[in-house]
């Protein structure tokens, strides 16, 4: 071993640390590497137009040749959404359970990439890629086909507990293989890394199950039209839906982009069963009454271009709420969200709707596991480290600190973010440097153009709106030939404000023949005496602060 | 009585229904109005830039003569938050008791009002105000002074609750006087307005005494510094910090500009009672030792001007967050501020800060009553009639229903918006009509000279940023003589945008120059010509839809 490095692991994260979102984890081992999940995330407020939010893959694009492949715990949007973006980049296999893979399929299709190389795997085998082997075991999450990652190095056991809860009846009665993480955890496990996001509830998260009594309750007791509206990716919920709708003769319409893609998956791969003919085309809806009816729609989020939007403000193409409906919002606002869904309920509720949300009855449950849950998961698994993730820093620090709680040395405890470099060898773990791990930003078809100049103008736009001046001077003497015109938007209503325009048109002249004056022909100069004069008269006379923007022409 | 019209009341409610804000309501009776609270609201998301909304007075406007007082049932912004802007349009006598009539004082110099008749009433008094006799009744909320209004009429009295809770045990041995509202209810009540934010919490809300018990817990534990956020107004809640405070031998500090605002009225008016020496300059923290300090602040709900925020940032010019301080937030978030108060969360624990929420310690209870409440003040006030008030819609629907459950008639119950008008004779109550009423939006100086166009705009130029076209050409011959020039803002990044420009620049010279060839001199035309070429293009290469302005001037 004389002058050899010793053998180490590397964990970098890129994303999914002081955030829930954008889940993306490097694994380098002896020059190779793996990547566990590659999700998106949502833009913060203060993200103006942005559309999603994905990892900074600078530390992967790199090392290339080094990556071996993609592997994935379960087919949300914040561990697959990324995929598109990134395999436009770098062309690696992806591994996946069968559910996951549909959906990144379908996914990959919409960005029109169709060269990669998708491996389906079986929840309880092992792939051995290069030195690594990567061992997929069943879970339990709000999607089906979710895993736990047990990455098998000469070094020792990675375990990445994906998103996860502990669910002792799931529907599909595929339970979580709690027995294989604890024989794993008996014979030794280097490092955890595990889902914090529920780590500040007590006690545990209810079984999907719950949702299915008072989904029963709620059907057989509805004598009109009931719409629930869930997430897609949710498809036991969506079964247990079809099964109340199936058990108390009611047809089912499928509403919203996002509700049809999955279901369709779900369907063809077997994941989701319907019986034939319960799924009535919408427009065939007429030809049932009410209480033959049930509507699955998108939009629990209170998204205005959702499904359940559009219905209850009329600006759905074929369904609207009518008096009488039960709307069932399966689903619990997703921090930040909480208007958005405040509004839809209320707009449910004047269309005399009856509305039933989380606050009023059992009708949803969350994904991922509450204190005792993770309790279990630490005693079962015993690792030597531990990496809190999937959380924000006050997650993570909380999980940490249940960690320490439950025995664990403060020191095998990392709380870390995005970009850190934690590198484990057999007789120790260390913070070890750091890659660059910040947010890209996704606006159109633009991948990190947009960054914060772009966003401080479009805040400052939109706080107070913007003049533009212009102004067309003689390129002999510097005198106005033309102007100055302002044209100004989003600063207040021109019919009202003529008086004040004309005002600032006055400032404008004054300001440029002072220059004149004083010999003044540098633009820069000329220009920011525009800007000067202009806004302190504006202040003055508003309190408002546009963006000015003058323009000089020279003829 | 032959001929006479027969006497009615009328409630006008313009603010507070289907919104959580700008509570204000008209009380007409024999051509005579008063109005109950004048509060403001904080703009929703999409109102971009505005700084507050209040309720729209036209209709008080154009019965100015009327109007004989302005009654305040509490001190909170929402009930007298517009008081500045209605006073300036509108000059009468404003009755309170005298912690709200403290608060509006310190509003009014701020707004540099100085002619107005502040009147203060007492608890258990009646103020009789032409054909109204208006009764305060004690009540408890989240602010010291609040009341219930009795308002006696010669048709019957309406009791308008306020802003309530039922605590058995306030801070001040002040009860709300449930007794008398008993009394009043065995004589009749013909109308209740009533509080319906908690309507959806079943139970009762916690006595503001247990925030007190939690605060002894932390304080006798804790060995470093201990700061609190809170509301200013919540002036029991500061009382029990201090207590706490004396106890422990800690001295206090107050930070924040309306905690010190608050502290000092309250202070004054003798609602807060604070020992000699206890508070001591914030420049002296330094002579004391960790363990002999507590800082009282603002920013509890995340505001990024706030003093938690700015502590937790390091932006704040005298006091910072320090490892091992314990921070309580004594708040909960209001709806929408969820993300803002999180972000603090995470950043104080970032400084190391042991942080204490709602989530983890009872260190919070509402100002607002439960259902177990409401029922009771329905059993005790037993109305006639009742319009639920303070509250989005699905609150009002809520309590029209918890009182339809309680066995009222549903015809007895109105469940409004704001402008409807209630008319109430001895006979029968009825919807009458309309009066204008919708958020007017301050921003600035501007009241109410922002409106749909302007927001539209903000809304556009926040999501894709705008592009400038300016273009210079001849009156002779209408040939280009200068430009076209681009200038963006909130688009791209000028740098990586290079290439994109010059595209751009020739496809508005071409655009112009195929309408020279077909003669179109029309400046319109020759703008939408611009618009519409640039648009195709920039969607074409971005998938963004920048806010386009041509402008043409002549030479």
């Amino acid at each position: 071993m004389l002058g050899r490095k010793p053998t180490k692991i590397r964990i970098i994260p890129l994303g999914g640390l002081k955030e829930i979102g954008k889940n993306m984890t490097v694994i380098e081992y002896k020059d190779e590497m793996i990547i566990v999940d590659c999700g998106l995330s949502f833009p913060e407020d203060e993200m103006l137009g942005i559309d999603i939010v994905i990892p900074d893959i600078t530390y992967v694009m790199k090392n290339k040749d080094k990556v071996k492949g993609i592997f994935l715990t379960h087919g949300h949007e914040d561990h697959i959404g990324a995929l598109p973006y990134v395999l436009k980049r770098i062309n690696v296999p992806v591994y996946g359970t069968q559910l996951t893979l549909g959906l990144v399929e379908t996914k990959l299709k919409e960005h029109k990439i169709t060269d990669v190389h998708l491996q389906r795997v079986e929840a309880g085998t092992t792939t051995q890629l290069e030195s690594f082997e990567v061992e997929f075991i069943r879970s339990s999450h709000s999607i089906p086909d979710a895993c736990a990652l047990a990455i098998h190095t000469s070094l020792g056991v990675i375990l990445h507990t994906g998103d996860f809860k502990i669910d002792y009846t799931p529907i599909d009665g595929q339970l979580i293989d709690l027995q294989r993480i604890a024989e794993l955890g008996k014979k030794g496990i280097l490092l955890m890394m595990a889902d914090s996001t529920n780590v500040e509830r007590p006690g545990t998260t209810m079984s999907e199950r719950n949702v299915g009594i008072t989904f029963e309750n709620i059907f057989s007791s509805t004598k009109n039209r009931i719409i629930v509206a869930t997430f897609a990716s949710n498809v036991h919920r969506v079964q247990q839906i079809v099964n109340a709708a199936y058990k108390y003769n009611r047809k089912i319409v499928i509403s919203g982009r996002s509700m049809v893609n999955v279901v369709s998956v779900a369907q063809e791969l077997g994941t989701l069963v319907i019986p034939e003919g319960l799924i009535i085309d919408v427009n065939h809806i007429d030809q049932y009454d009410d209480h033959e009816i049930v509507i699955i729609t998108t939009g629990s989020q209170g998204e205005t271009m959702a499904g359940l939007s559009r219905m209850a403000t009329s600006e759905h193409r074929k369904l609207d709420i009518r008096a009488g409906d039960t709307v069932i919002i399966s689903a619990t606002p997703i921090p930040g969200n909480e208007k958005l869904v405040s509004r839809v309920i209320n707009q449910l509720f004047e269309k005399g709707a009856d509305v039933i949300y989380e606050s009023l009855a059992d009708v949803h449950v969350s994904g991922h596991a509450c204190q005792e849950e993770l309790k279990l998961m630490h005693r079962l698994a015993n690792p030597k480290y531990f990496i809190p993730v999937h959380g924000e820093f006050r997650h993570l620090k909380q999980h940490a600190k249940l960690a320490e709680n439950l025995g664990m040395d403060r020191e095998n405890i990392f709380t870390l973010q995005n970009g850190n470099i934690v590198e484990i060898t057999k007789d120790y773990a260390k913070l070890a440097g750091n890659v660059p791990a910040g947010p890209v930003l996704v606006d159109g078809l633009g991948v990190g153009d947009v960054g914060n100049i772009v966003l401080r103008d479009r805040k400052h736009l939109a706080e107070d709106g913007l003049m533009v001046v212009v102004v067309t001077i003689s390129k002999e003497n510097g005198k106005i030939v033309a102007g100055p015109d302002i044209i100004s938007r989003g600063f207040v209503y021109v019919r009202e404000s003529e008086v004040l325009m004309d005002e600032a048109r006055q400032i404008v002249k004054a300001a440029l023949e002072q220059c004149e004056q004083q010999n003044i022909k540098e633009w820069a100069v000329l220009k920011s005496s525009i800007r000067d004069a202009l806004k302190d008269f504006l202040y003055e006379k508003t309190k408002r602060r546009p963006m000015i923007l003058p323009v000089i022409m020279e003829v």
